[in-house]
């Protein structure tokens, strides 16, 4: 058999210990996949004496995370300590620079650094890979990059955040309220402390960023993603969205929006209305999925744990054979020399359906008013429903008809100033079948 | 840029035309993905003269496909004809003995002689792949090959006939019998004249023999599959089953039975009744969907359209570019040499609940008949109903608790020479969740 394929882990989070746990249990497996065997050579953590649950007595430990990118007896770096700067961008840059492979699951690094560090791993002739870093243990990155090849990719979009699609679960089940069972998942450990990174999108839109620059041809633009997240939906939400034959999801959305010239690269991270005839109104918990739309293919939709540690540490692990069969395409599908930098496109004349939500004084012309803003915008209104929620107010919930997206923003602008409104209003657009 | 990567495509059916459609469409895109352009050097088909909806004049004409193999200005043999035998089968076997490499869709050569195959590409430094052969649309292959590749995967099942899954969706969406939704199947072209290649599990048992191999490391072995098609599902199956809460589809399902050197290869393709929890029973129409779980990975769904000449053609040329870009690992995911002869799995003693439906006289004691039988054999009854279906006859369907196989292979033994009995009882599997 052929010489081992040597690493070097920086990092011994769950996803880290977890990498060390495939190799021991799966090694002789990997051997065979890989046509040699995966050997760790070395590890790096903060704290040598915490206990992993894996056993690391047969490896080197290396007390700076930067050192790995020198060392000459690795072939890869592992990359699983975390944020786009300081240590994991040194050692990313440096081991790259010195023509090792790395492979990391480090969304945020990739989503702000990848075409950098891709442009790096070309110039040494080495392999960047993350599938983990994309929908946890889904080979969606692969199946993006590789599957989808021969196609344009027309749109790209999915359930990018574990997190967000456990509780919205657990609000459309349980019919809790958002503040609820975010404590609960916290609780759990199913969400963080400090929760904003998921429930504001912002992890979505790392992930969308990236799925975008591969479909697409274009540069990484994680800057140009519209991001709004789920703290604002109501359980009332939920449960008007279910009668119209809905289900709320995070949803992470990008496409190309016109052609040639034109052409403007569209992101968005938004809470959506997905109709119950579509797939992803069936993944339900910390379940994440990702649709593509290739002009041969069809719509390719990819399914699976999007977090924990064992499916990210799958993920790695597969980055991690490829690279040992000599299999490293360019990192964004093609060479970085081709991404073209796309103007972001405004979103004010795209069409869809929207979800409207508003909280009103429970008085006669309230209903006369919201509807005359929406007459003079030039929106009308599929299905509405009025509820009373308590004394002196009521809740109307309504979908429109498809409309631009201007004319829900100016129907709510006409309607700013206005007393009949109590709090602010919510917009979710629908999401096309 | 490269050298281009020069092919040849043998047969132009739907699928053959499909692959010159996309590599003339897509081909700048495609060229930036392999790293060279792709050109299409010759092309064959019997008809010379006929009309395929794209243009061939640019391509020389090889009357005779076999001829092909012997040209040294391609460097890819695209093999588009099907069947196991005769003039593909040929095809493949001079390439890869030349040297060149194969992609085929042919799943029936594949499961038939693929490990053969893989073999002479081996020996021959050239790739084999067949990306398009399982699942049309859908990267199965390569999300379970590579993608999987950390995993020991523990079961493969999945919807991989999407003939069968449109006639059981009209089935059920219309309440309509067999009979009645193929003819229309026929009709409309989703269904051949002779339609017992797909009806009876054949070539879905085909598609399932290659994902065992790949997923399992084991030797291809097409006739150990055990066959069940879905002629004989009535109407009443579906609402039954539709009432106890499940839907029924055609599943091929394998998995390794027992461990080290009692592994034994269990393959079966059976409708089954999947829980209305579970993804697979949201797939409908001629949609294909494979699921498979790995040890560490979890539950990993892909889906997407299983036919159709624009999907295959994508899955086709995805094939394409991994080989143009030099990517082409092994093509059973490891050596073939790595690859176990293994046992076929007895399915006796195999464990699950059962759906039975029986058409029964409509007289005193048969109940009593029916359920002492089952006593007998130790299955005890989860959820029944009966149901008059015309004077004379009444229809009881049941879902058993988890039982042997055995067990109810013994029931109806015990029933079957009963004149209580009218016609064949009808057994499906549960799927476990």
């Amino acid at each position: 058999m052929a010489d081992p394929f040597r690493i070097g882990i920086a990092g011994l989070g769950t996803v880290g210990a977890g990498v060390v746990d495939v190799i021991q249990k799966n090694g002789a497996l990997l051997a065979q996949r890989a046509g040699r065997p995966i050997e760790i050579v070395c590890v790096n953590a903060r704290d040598k004496a915490k206990d992993r649950g894996v056993d690391l007595s047969g490896y080197d430990w290396v007390d700076q995370a930067e050192d790995m990118a020198a060392r000459d007896d690795i072939d890869a770096v592992i990359e699983m300590i975390g944020g786009s700067e300081g240590t994991a961008y040194d050692l990313v840059k440096g081991g790259l620079g010195g023509g090792k492979h790395v492979v990391t699951a480090n969304k945020a690094l990739v989503a702000h650094h990848g075409v950098e560090l891709a442009e790096l791993a070309e110039g040494n002739n080495a392999g960047l890979a993350y599938e983990a870093a994309v929908a946890g243990g889904i080979p969606v990155i692969k199946g993006l990059r590789e599957g989808a090849a021969a196609n344009r990719i027309e749109r790209v979009y999915g359930i990018l955040n574990g997190t967000c699609n456990y509780i919205l679960s657990a609000m459309e089940s349980d019919g809790r309220d958002f503040a609820d069972v975010l404590k609960d998942a916290q609780d759990m450990g199913y969400a963080e402390a400090d929760p904003s990174f998921d429930i504001d999108g912002v992890d979505a839109a790392h992930k969308l960023a990236i799925m975008a620059s591969l479909c697409f041809g274009t540069q990484l633009d994680f800057e140009g993603v519209e991001l709004a997240g789920i703290r604002k939906i109501l359980a009332a939400d939920i449960a008007q969205a279910r009668d119209l034959g809905y289900r709320i999801r995070l949803i992470g959305h990008a496409e190309i929006d016109g052609e040639n010239g034109d052409a403007c690269l569209f992101q968005r991270v938004s809470p959506r209305l997905v109709s119950k005839q579509h797939p992803l109104a069936h993944v339900t918990d910390a379940t994440n999925a990702v649709v593509a739309e290739g002009n041969f293919s069809g719509r390719l939709l990819f399914q699976g744990a999007g977090a924990g540690d064992k499916p990210t540490a799958s993920a790695v692990v597969a980055d991690i054979v490829d690279i040992a069969r000599g299999e490293m395409g360019p990192a964004f599908a093609m060479a970085t020399g081709d991404l073209q930098a796309m103007q972001r496109a405004p979103s004010g004349h795209r069409r869809s359906k929207v979800y409207l939500r508003m909280m009103v004084a429970d008085k006669p012309g309230v209903l006369a008013e919201i509807a005359a803003a929406m007459r003079d915008a030039d929106v009308s209104i599929e299905s509405l429903i009025q509820t009373e929620v308590e004394d002196g107010s009521a809740l109307i919930a309504m979908v429109t008809h498809e409309c631009r997206e201007q004319a829900i923003t100016d129907t709510l602008e006409t309607l700013s100033g206005s007393d009949s409104l109590l709090g602010e209003p919510m917009v979710m657009h629908l999401l096309r079948d």
